[in-house]
């Protein structure tokens, strides 16, 4: 562990230079054109280096898109959670449509999502690596406001999810409409409203 | 306008012939590679006969998808309007959803929709020509709903409609869940919940 800490950084340096090549080429030319030969000469590094860390381009994507989530790493996937389902996930769901809104952020996005609704290999995959994970964090937290008595317990948190994200990707996917803060906030309004626990009388 | 039954039969003859080749090549080859002589041949018309009624790939493609609605045409686009806007929603979002479960139906739209995504032009002919139409039929419905004190009188009805069909929109692109009656039932119950005026005191 000692008397290696160039190597280290330079593997960390390559590691980052393919996924922003990953993601920038994706972008460019779509995920069905997109090589591994392409990858490697755009981040100046041997095919064999890819290789040694990802065994498909398909991993190499996935992981380039994971990463521009990693800002937020520290904490997991976990979403905030103060107690307030409202306030947290207006936090989230703000953060989210400005992603969308974001050229940089949604060119990859748009370029997999593309290739995912002809190809239902890649559409389980996804599900599987990326979105998986990724729903199983938002429905921690939907649980901990059913367990707060703010959302119905026998809610079904699949179709809470549809009913909270489908509007603002069915938006962006087919640029519908604006992407602004209004929006999450009122998607969010309209989502605690449908979800509410009856009244007790 | 007498003495012509035959042209006028064998011009709708040809009309339909030419739908139908324009339905099956965007579901086998997508939108980016179909070209008119293909659908001549496909439907053995000449490609004169096709320019004579459509200026371009775009018009033929979208009156193909349009004229798979047809058989509901009678009553323009309306939904129905019985009164009951839950038991109205229910009829029409189980008709869509077995729509989208059915193989020869979506697999045009999901050609269409490929396209679609990555052409910000095609994007807004779309809205113009197929979903625009469709949209405010159904706000038209919401409207009626308005005036019954059914659904809140301040709603955004392009949020709404959003909120309604995105999720099956998503589910269905993503091939993320069941497409069933159930499903559908669902949906229109907590879209309702969502649309609720506020109580009276």
């Amino acid at each position: 562990m000692s008397k290696q800490p160039d190597p280290t950084r330079r593997s960390e340096r390559s590691r980052q230079a393919i996924l922003a090549a990953a993601r920038e080429l994706v972008s460019e030319v779509g995920y069905a054109k997109l090589t591994i030969e392409a990858i490697a000469a755009r981040a100046g590094v041997g095919k064999q280096t890819i290789y040694r860390w990802w065994p498909s381009k398909g991993a190499v994507v996935f992981d380039s898109i994971l990463a521009l989530s990693e800002p937020s790493a520290d904490s997991g996937m976990a979403l905030p959670d103060t107690g307030d389902i409202e306030a947290d996930l207006k936090v989230v769901m703000r953060a989210t449509v400005a992603e969308f809104a974001d050229p940089a952020f949604e060119a990859p996005i748009r370029a997999l999502t593309t290739e995912i609704i002809n190809d239902p290999g890649l559409a389980a995959q996804y599900r599987e690596k990326l979105a998986g994970p990724v729903d199983e964090a938002k429905k921690a937290r939907l649980r901990s406001a059913q367990r707060a008595g703010q959302i119905a317990a026998d809610a079904d948190l699949d179709l809470a999810l549809e009913l909270l994200y489908a509007p603002l990707f069915q938006r962006w996917l087919l640029r519908s409409g604006p992407l602004t803060p209004e929006y999450a906030d009122t998607l969010v309004d309209l989502f605690l409203k449908a979800m509410r626990p009856p009244l007790r009388h």
